[in-house]
C-alpha cells in the first residue's frame, strides 16, 4: 500500500472563448475516440491492439503482443488524458472504464511487481537487456503519471498502490548503491514521473532514483554503447548522443539527440533544480534552453529538424518541408518551460510555451478531435510527399491514428490539464504566464483568493483578472508582457498604477490585494512580419506573418498552387479579415509569377511576368482543416 | 574467333586549348592513378580490389572477392580509357598493361564463355539468378564496349574474341527463341554495348540481343518482381520502375527510376532507332527527351534529383542541397542526346550535351586529375552534409576514390572519346555539334576530307572552320547555333553567304566545298541570369549565371560564408574579370543580410540590414578545387 499525501484536485475552470471548446471537444469526442482506437475499433485506422496486450499479460485472453515495445504507454496516457477530463467534465461511465483499466493493469502486474506487456508477453526472458530502445522505464514513467493524476482528480488509491509497487521493484534494482545495476533508460520520462510521485507519496526512494537516472546518464563509458554491441542491433543504433547520452548531463550545454527524448530529460532535471535548487544544474537548463530556443526552434515551437531520429542537427539548421517537429517534442516543449518558470520568472519560458501550444501543439489535431499530425512540417508540396524519400515521414493530412500512437493521447493530456500551465504560484507573488479565460482558487499566505481571469486573447489583448481575497493580503502580482507586444496598459480598479518592468518580461504589481479588485491589462495585438535568423538558411528572403502568439501560414485552397512561387511586397500591410468564427485571417498583397508564360519551358533568361495576387493566411493549427493532400506554406518570400 | 569487319580508327586530334590539356592529364595522371587505384595502390582510397578479383578467378591468385557485385566493369572502363588515350598518346607501356589485363580477363573466363568474378569467385551456383542487382549483363556489357574499343584504337582482336564467347553464351540462353530465358538486365548497358558489337563484328546475334533486351523490358507481370520475390532481398527492391520495367518501354513517355539505368537504356533504344529507323521507338524517344530535358534537369545537366535509388523523382523537383546528379548519369545523357543527334539535327540534344559536358560531367573531375565527385549538388552548405540524414550522399568535397566507383573511370573514357561528339556525318551534309577544336578527317560522298577546327570557345565564341577537300563535292555544312545565343555572323573566304536557319537551332550552308575553304563563325557569348520554371519550387525568386554553355557558381572562398543570405540586385550587371587563366569569372554586385546585427535571436520583426557586396562566381566545373569543405550555390537570390 503506497503512503500517500493528502490527494489534492487543482481544479481551475477554463472558461476561455478558444480553449474551452476544444477541451469539450476531446473530453467528448477524442477521448472515447481514443478509446475505441486503443480497443480496436476504428475502421481503417492501424490497430493499438494495447489494451488487449494488458488482458493477454494479465491471462485473461490468449494471443500474442502486437504493437511498439512502448504500446503500454497508449493506455497510460489515455488514462491521464481521462482523469484529466474528468476535472472538467465528471462522468462515471468514463471513470469506470479508467476503474477497469486499473484492474487489468493491475492484474497483469507480475509477482514482483514489474508491469510491462511487451516483455512479460513476448520476451519474458529478455527484460532490462535493451535500456535503448525497449522502453521498459519510459512504459513505466507514463503508468506512473498516469497513476498520480489519478490519484490526484479522483483521490482512488488502487492504480497508485500498484505503480508504487511496480517502483519499489525498480528501485530494489537500478540505483547508486553498491549491487544495484547502474542504467538509465534510453528513452527519459520515468525522471519526471518519479519526481510528480515523490511529490503526492513523500517517499525519498523515489526521489533518489529520479537523481539516480539523471546523474548516471553519459557518464563514459556507457553502457548504452556495451549494450547495442551485446545485442548487436546496430541498425536501430542511432548513437549515444540520440539517448542525451553522450557526455554526464552536468557537461551537457547544447541539445542533441531524439528531440521528446531531450523534452523529458530537461523537464525532469528541471524538477530536480526545482526540488534542490542546483545551482549547477540550473545553469545547464539555462544553456540548453538558449541552445534550444535561439537555435533549433521553428517560429511554430516544433522541435527536431530531422526526420532520422526525431533528431536535433545542428544550429540554425531548420528545412520548413523535411521538418520533423514532432507534436510530442512541443507538448515536451510545454512541459519544459513550465518548469523553467517554476525555477525563474522570464517571459521567455512563458513565450516559448505559448507559441509551442498555439502552433506546433494545436497542429497536431484536427478541428474534429479525431485526426493527428505526428510531425508539422512548414512546408508542404504533396507530390514531395508522396514521391521524395526524404520526405516520407511527412504526412499531408491528419490521419486516424498512427502505428506508433504517441502523440494523440499526448495531446489529449496536454489539453485537458491546460489550467496548470496559466499561473505560477510563489510564497509571495503570483504569475500570470498565459491569458487564457479560467476561474480558479489559490493560497496566498495562508489566505485563500479566487481568480477570474477573462479575455478573448489571442483575439484580442484585453485581459480582465478578477482578485477576490478572504482576507487582505499583500503579494507582487507578476503579469506577462509577451515580447512581441509593442504597447500595454494595465490598470487595478480602472486606475493607472505604478508597475515595476521586471527584467524578466512580466510587470509587477505589488500591493495589498482585497476582495474586489480588478485588474485590466491591455496588450496591443498586431501582425507581425518575422525574419529568421540569416544563418537560418531556408529562410533568406522570406517573412512569416504572426500575430500575437498565432503563427499563420498559405493554404493552396485559398491561395491556388505553387505557393514557393506567391511573393508578398515587401511594404505591403497585413490586414485581418472576419470570415472564419474562430480565429481571424490575413490578406496581403502579393504577386505571383505568371506560370502560362513559359511555355514549357525549363529554363529561359527572360524575365518573369507576374500577376498581382491576394495572399490570404490562416494560423497554422488550422491548416489541413478543410482541404486535404494540398500545399501548405508558413515562410513567404518577399519582392 | 571473332568475325570483325575492318577496324576503323576514328581518330580525331583535339587542339582546343580548354580540353586538350584535360585529355593530356586524364592521359598521363587520371589513368595510371586509376591503375594504381584498381591495384589497390593508393593509400587512403578504398581498395578496389578489382584486378585481383580477375586474378582469383583466373586461378592465379588465392583470396576471396571484394567489392561490389559490379566490381568488374571498372576494369573494363578503365581499359576503354586507356584504349582511347593511346590514340592521342600512344604507349607501349600503358598498351602492355592493357594487354596484361585482356590476357587475366580471358584467363578468368570459364568453359562456357561465362565471365564474371562476383559469380565466378564468391556465387558459382548463383549465376543468373539476380537480374536485379547481380549485374551480370551489365559488367558483359562494359567489357564488350572494352573489347570493341580497343579492337578499333589497335586492330588487335584477342579482347574481341573473348567478349564474342561470352556474347555467343549470353545469345545461347537468353533470348525470345523458345527454350531461352525471357529476361532482361536490371541495369541496362548490354543494349548499347551488343549494338556496338554488332557494328563491328557485324553478327546479327548481336543485334538480335540488343533488340530482344529492349523489347522485353517491362512486360507484364515482370520476371524482376518475381524474382525479388524470390530471393527476398525486399531491402534492395526499389520498385519496378527502378528499372525502368514498369511498362513495355514502349509505353514509357515518361522518364522513371535509377537515372543512370534511364540514360543507357534510352542510348541503346536510340541505336535501334538508328539502326532500324524504328518510328515508334523514335517517337517514344523524344518524348521521354522532352520529359528528362524540360522537367527533370538541373541547368548543370544533371538528372536523378534523389539519393535513395539514385533517381528520378517527379517534375519539377530539382532540389538544389540533396540533387543527387551523379557524374555517370550525366555522362549517360551525353550518350543519349549523341545519339538522338544521330537520328535527327536539332540543337537540343546538341545542347544539353554541351550543358552536361562543361558541368555536370566535368564538375565530377577534379583540376589535379585524381580526385572525384559522384553526387553533383547545387548548392553545398558543409554542416548539412555532415549533420544531416537526408544529405549523406552528398561529398562536400572530391574524394581520391569510391566503394562504388563507377564515376572515375567513366569520365576518363568520356573526356579521352571527346572526339567522337563534336561533328554529326551522314550521306551528304556534316554537322559541326560541339565547338572544341580539333584536327580530323573525314568522308563526303567518297571524297576525303580534312577538317580544322579553330577556337577559344567558350571563352570568345569565334569558330574558323578550315575544310579542305581532296576533290570539289558538294554537302551541306550544318553548324549549330545554341539556344542561348542572340547573334551569329556567318562568313565563308570571308565573305557574307546566304544561310538558311533550319528548325532545328542550326544555320546550313549548302555548297560545292574545295581546299582551302574557309568558315568563320561568330557566336555572341553573354553572361546570361537563367531562370528556372516557377514550377521548381526550390529556384523561385533566383537566378542563375551562365556564359555560354558554363554555368557559374559561388563559393565561400570568395564570397564568404552564408552563401544563402547573398542577395544579387535585380538590375545588376554581371562584368567578367580575368583573374583565372583558364576561364572567365564573373562579378555582380548585391547585398548580404548583416548578420551582426541580430545578436543571438533567432526571429525578429525587425528590419534586416543589408551590406552591399561583390558577389564572384566561377564555373560550376570548377568549384571545391581551391578550397575544401567549403559553401557553394548556384542559384542565388535575387533583391
Amino acid at each position: 500500500m503506497a503512503k500517500v499525501g493528502q490527494h489534492k484536485e487543482k481544479k481551475t475552470v477554463i472558461t476561455d472563448s478558444f480553449w474551452s471548446p476544444l477541451i469539450e471537444l476531446i473530453t467528448k469526442k477524442t477521448i472515447p475516440y481514443q478509446w475505441r482506437a486503443l480497443n480496436d475499433e476504428i475502421v481503417g485506422a492501424p490497430p493499438s491492439h494495447s489494451v488487449e496486450n494488458f488482458r493477454i499479460a494479465a491471462g485473461l485472453s490468449n494471443g500474442e503482443f502486437h504493437g511498439m515495445p512502448f504500446q503500454d504507454s497508449d493506455v497510460a496516457k489515455w488514462i491521464e488524458a481521462a482523469s484529466y477530463s474528468l476535472m472538467h467534465f465528471p462522468d462515471d461511465e468514463l471513470e469506470g472504464k479508467i476503474d477497469q483499466l486499473v484492474d487489468l493493469i493491475t492484474a497483469a502486474q507480475q509477482e514482483d511487481g514489474y508491469i510491462n506487456t511487451y516483455y512479460t508477453v513476448a520476451k519474458p526472458d529478455q527484460k532490462w537487456t535493451d535500456f535503448s530502445h525497449g522502453h521498459e522505464l519510459y512504459c513505466a514513467g507514463h503508468l506512473i503519471e498516469a497513476a498520480v493524476t489519478y490519484y490526484e482528480i479522483t483521490g482512488k488509491e488502487k492504480f497508485l498502490t500498484t505503480v508504487c509497487r511496480f517502483v519499489d521493484y525498480i528501485v530494489s534494482i537500478f540505483g547508486e548503491e553498491e549491487g544495484k545495476r547502474k542504467v538509465y533508460p534510453g528513452h527519459e520520462e520515468i525522471e519526471l514521473a518519479l519526481y510528480r510521485l515523490y511529490k503526492v507519496t513523500k517517499n525519498q526512494d523515489y526521489l533518489n532514483l529520479c537523481k539516480f537516472f539523471i546523474n548516471e546518464r553519459g557518464k563514459q563509458p556507457s553502457f548504452l554503447s556495451e549494450e547495442v554491441t551485446l545485442i548487436g542491433e546496430r541498425d536501430r543504433w542511432f548513437g549515444l548522443d540520440y539517448h542525451q547520452a553522450h557526455l554526464p548531463v552536468r557537461d551537457q550545454k547544447t541539445a542533441h539527440g531524439h528531440a521528446v527524448r531531450a523534452m523529458y530529460l530537461y523537464a525532469g532535471m528541471a524538477d530536480l533544480v526545482i526540488e534542490t535548487s542546483d545551482s549547477e544544474l540550473k545553469g545547464i537548463l539555462e544553456q540548453l534552453w538558449h541552445d534550444v530556443t535561439t537555435r533549433k526552434m521553428y517560429i511554430t515551437g516544433g522541435i527536431g529538424s530531422q526526420g532520422h531520429g526525431e533528431r536535433f542537427t545542428f544550429p540554425y539548421d531548420l528545412p520548413n518541408d523535411v521538418a520533423y517537429a514532432e507534436t510530442c517534442a512541443s507538448i515536451g516543449l510545454m512541459f519544459w518551460a513550465k518548469r523553467m518558470l517554476e525555477i525563474e520568472t522570464d517571459r521567455s519560458y512563458a513565450d516559448v510555451m505559448e507559441t509551442a501550444l498555439y502552433n506546433g501543439v494545436l497542429s497536431g489535431i484536427s478541428t474534429e478531435g479525431t485526426k493527428y499530425f505526428y510531425v508539422n512540417p512548414l512546408e508542404v508540396v504533396p507530390a514531395a510527399v508522396e514521391h521524395r524519400y526524404d520526405h516520407k515521414h511527412v504526412e499531408p493530412e491528419r490521419v486516424s491514428w498512427f502505428g506508433c500512437a504517441c502523440c494523440p493521447p499526448n495531446i489529449a493530456r496536454l489539453i485537458t490539464s491546460l489550467g496548470q500551465y496559466i499561473y505560477t504560484i510563489r510564497e509571495t507573488s503570483l504569475n500570470v504566464d498565459l491569458y487564457i479565460a479560467n476561474e480558479t482558487e489559490i493560497e496566498m499566505k495562508g489566505t485563500k483568493i479566487h481568480l477570474g481571469l477573462n479575455t478573448n486573447y489571442p483575439s484580442t489583448g484585453e485581459v480582465v483578472l478578477d482578485i477576490n481575497t478572504e482576507e487582505k493580503v499583500e503579494f507582487d502580482l507578476y503579469l506577462r508582457i509577451p515580447s512581441w507586444c509593442r504597447n500595454h496598459v494595465v490598470k487595478v480598479n480602472e486606475q493607472d498604477v505604478d508597475v515595476e518592468f521586471d527584467n524578466g518580461g512580466y510587470i509587477i504589481i505589488n500591493r495589498e490585494w482585497k476582495r474586489g479588485d480588478q485588474v485590466t491589462l491591455s496588450l496591443s495585438i498586431e501582425i507581425e512580419k518575422v525574419r529568421a535568423n540569416p544563418l537560418v538558411r531556408e529562410n533568406n528572403g522570406k517573412i512569416a506573418l504572426k500575430r500575437g502568439p498565432v503563427v499563420y501560414c498559405l493554404e493552396q485552397v485559398d491561395n491556388g498552387q505553387s505557393l514557393s512561387n506567391l511573393f508578398i511586397h515587401r511594404h505591403a500591410k497585413p490586414l485581418i479579415t472576419n470570415e472564419f468564427n474562430s480565429f481571424e485571417a490575413i490578406e496581403i498583397k502579393g504577386v505571383k509569377i505568371d506560370e502560362t508564360t513559359w511555355n514549357g519551358k525549363l529554363y529561359s533568361s527572360d524575365e518573369n511576368v507576374f500577376n498581382e495576387t491576394t495572399a490570404k493566411a490562416v494560423p497554422y493549427w488550422y491548416w489541413g482543416n478543410r482541404n486535404k493532400r494540398e500545399e501548405m506554406l508558413v515562410w513567404i518570400k518577399e519582392i
